[in-house]
């Protein structure tokens, strides 16, 4: 183990100018000029993985290709007593409004301790440093206990709706123990985190039509509903003054949380002021009856992403707009259904819009919640990989976000996936300014050498 | 008289003939190419008005010059008892987009009753009705009983920044007893109409500005509020459900409806049925207690313009956002004021907005409404004018728009405005295939010969 761990020290200015090259990329899977940028990112990948020593290849998906890498038996014909799968993305959020990036946010910087990049944290940083791990065993010839292999794929970012029919084809190659993540958070780099809960999400869009063009204001003001206006009003209404979801039936399947979470959500490190000014908000505001901590990872929300009506460029347009746009999301908590709470939400939506506008309501991608318990005996190898990663005691966590594909590797491959995010709040992940701590991304690196070990042992 | 109408009869042809030379020089104020033709149609114009027999010059400004023709009284030496001042411009608005032609904006095209240019009917062929009988006077020898002053700008399509300047420059010379703006619309030929008031504007933005940045909506969502939600709740209670504005103290100087106000608007020609096809609205909607007539031109009107927040492209954004506007325009009424009106909504939303975000409210544009007594002296001469024209029995309206220079002249020349549009619905103003009605045309030519003698008695 000591030549893998001296090969990472030795090894760590060469590993930043590996992921510079990885985060240079503009692999934004969203936006289909970058269908080529997609490629060429995957290609590195598949190359990149191969020069470490592994059996890696890009498989085609109905969407962008997934990358395989997978370790070889040291001894060839050898099959490993347990099988571990490292799931990635090679996707990042759209980088917009690049105006407000310090420096452009495909052209990697280091700051002190910081790279900044689009897709530094999210997702390109964390994989990267399993992958140099798995170099450091390949490297040196130290044997690795167990098999893995790494699954990036390049759909994470809208929705991997190519990712389950991957797992399916492919169920027996990638037969395994676990699924290690890294994609999540950590408090603070003196508290590495294991995640054993997820918020899923559903994502859906409303357009309002009114008029069949934009009207002028002066002529025909005041004769037709607004779209815009009628769109403000029906959000207004789904969010009540205890800043609760105001739609009948949103919490019914919501598992309350146990007096037990309540008590390990309260360990954890939390600083109320620094929280609210590290977000620049004059004042905090949640669900009421719920600390900011259960509020971001075990409450459902309701959010806007977007608004788009009309004229928004310089000075005004007297116009009355022929329509209106809002893109949401809801974030969900175990027991409660993508499916059902879109039917629930278009219902409510339908039936808050009035007759003097037309509703149309486009749904967008979805996750399930997920829950795993965390005192189970994978989740104390990877406590302890993550206490010698980074030198001090882990703590146990829920995750606000989602990863929509945990609940596909459970119902498709049939393992739990254990979270060890690398990433801290102030990392600016989907926001401008993006950037990964390299002290992350190190003792990341050494959280994953003995993980294989932990988990062997397991 | 009679010699002025048989001379407008008996010209007629050669009218149109004039007009489409008028209507060919491409004089779009807006586009820096057509400096050249905005010149040439200037010129071409001071020429024509010299031959007429008219005064006439180009008086340079800041911007495109303005054409000035006089009458000069029968005896020399002689002073007009009173003096009116006729309003027109000869700039156009863009003629794009092109292929929507079905013949070249500038190569005019007579179609049965209709001619077919940019500018036919806004505003070249309605300051042209005017000039022919003036011409016909001039030519018969048939005193005029007043001074006349044709006063035609070249910027009135791109918002007449040189005009309040050039006025205050000629106060003495254009000093007059009431101004004459064919430049509004009547709803049909058997309608001749006489336009008495003007709905005034006041345009704004509130931007609501909450985290410092976009915030991934999974790791933070659910403990900061969200501005675009805020700026829906914000919004949505500046309206009620009667479709009234909500903001207290609104509606405080509106100078309600008269009771001859109301039978003189329901007389109006309207067919509700065939407006709302014309909107494409599932169905129409207003201030409660007032018809649509009334809800576009004699009604304040609050309108969101347009709305901007968070992510807007292809798909999905998991963020909330870091800030969100809206663009607003309200159109105000007589007796309401601009300052009063800006005051009173930047007060309420201040009052409306939470502490969990900063508001910021930027004041644009602002114009009077307008109007003018519907049974004064002047506007009686006007109607019988129109009477006399038409053959018909005209209509007394309000316009739902603004138009600010008729406060500018109110402001400056310390005079009325009777504004008795030639234009009909159908006319496609600022549309391709604008058109003007020719029987418009040589009915307004009647209705001007007669306004001298009207306007004179009053």
């Amino acid at each position: 183990m000591q030549a893998v761990i001296d090969y990472l020290k030795e090894n760590e200015q060469r590993f930043i100018t590996e992921l510079c090259r990885y985060l240079s990329f503009p692999s934004v899977s969203a936006q289909a000029a970058h269908q080529k940028d997609m490629r060429a990112c995957a290609d590195w990948l598949v190359e990149h993985c191969r020069e470490i020593g592994m059996d890696s290849r890009l498989c085609p998906t109905a969407g962008h290709p997934v990358v395989i890498a997978k370790v070889r038996p040291a001894t060839p014909g050898a099959v490993h007593r347990s099988h571990f799968l490292v799931y990635g993305h090679y996707d990042v959020q759209p980088p917009e409004p690049f105006d407000l990036w310090k420096s452009p946010p495909f052209e990697p910087r280091v700051e002190g301790r910081s790279l900044f990049a689009r897709g530094a944290c999210d997702n390109k940083g964390q994989n990267f440093a399993h992958l140099k791990a798995v170099e450091a065993y390949l490297k040196t010839g130290t044997e690795l206990p167990c098999g893995i292999t790494f699954v990036i794929e390049g759909e994470e970012e809208v929705g991997s709706a190519s990712l389950a029919p991957f797992l399916k084809e492919h169920r027996e190659e990638l037969n395994c123990s676990a699924i290690i993540i890294s994609d999540t958070g950590m408090p603070s780099l003196k508290h590495p985190a294991l995640t054993y809960g997820l918020r899923g999400i559903v994502a859906f869009e409303v357009v309002l039509h009114g008029p069949n063009r934009d009207l002028h204001s002066g002529i025909f003001g005041g004769t037709v509903d607004n779209p815009a206006m009628i769109l403000c009003q029906i959000l207004a209404r789904l969010k009540d003054k205890n800043g609760r979801v105001a739609i009948p039936g949103f919490y019914d399947d919501v598992q309350p949380l146990s007096t037990f979470e309540r008590k390990q959500m309260a360990r954890f490190p939390f600083n109320q002021r620094a929280y609210q000014k590290l977000l620049g908000v004059p004042k905090l505001n949640g669900e009421r009856g719920y600390t900011p901590i259960e509020q971001r990872s075990a409450r459902p929300t309701l959010e806007i992403n977007g608004l788009t009506s009309g004229y928004q460029g310089e000075g005004s347009k007297t116009i009355v707009p022929s329509w209106a746009r809002a893109k949401i999301t809801t974030r969900l908590v175990p027991r409660q259904n993508p499916e059902r709470i879109i039917k629930l939400v278009s219902g409510h939506l339908k039936k808050l819009c009035p007759p003097t506008v037309r509703v149309e309501i486009n749904s967008g991608h979805g996750a399930e919640p997920y829950l795993v318990s965390p005192t189970g005996p994978q989740a104390q190898a990877a406590l302890r990989a993550l206490e010698a990663g980074f030198g001090c005691k882990p703590v146990l966590m829920r995750e606000g976000g989602s990863i929509p594909i945990v609940s596909d590797f459970k119902r498709i491959l049939g393992a739990d996936s254990l979270m060890l995010g690398l990433s801290l709040p102030d990392d600016n992940a989907h926001s401008p300014n993006e950037k990964f701590n390299l002290d992350c991304f190190a003792k990341g690196q050494l959280m994953s050498a003995h993980l294989w070990q932990e988990l062997s042992k397991a």
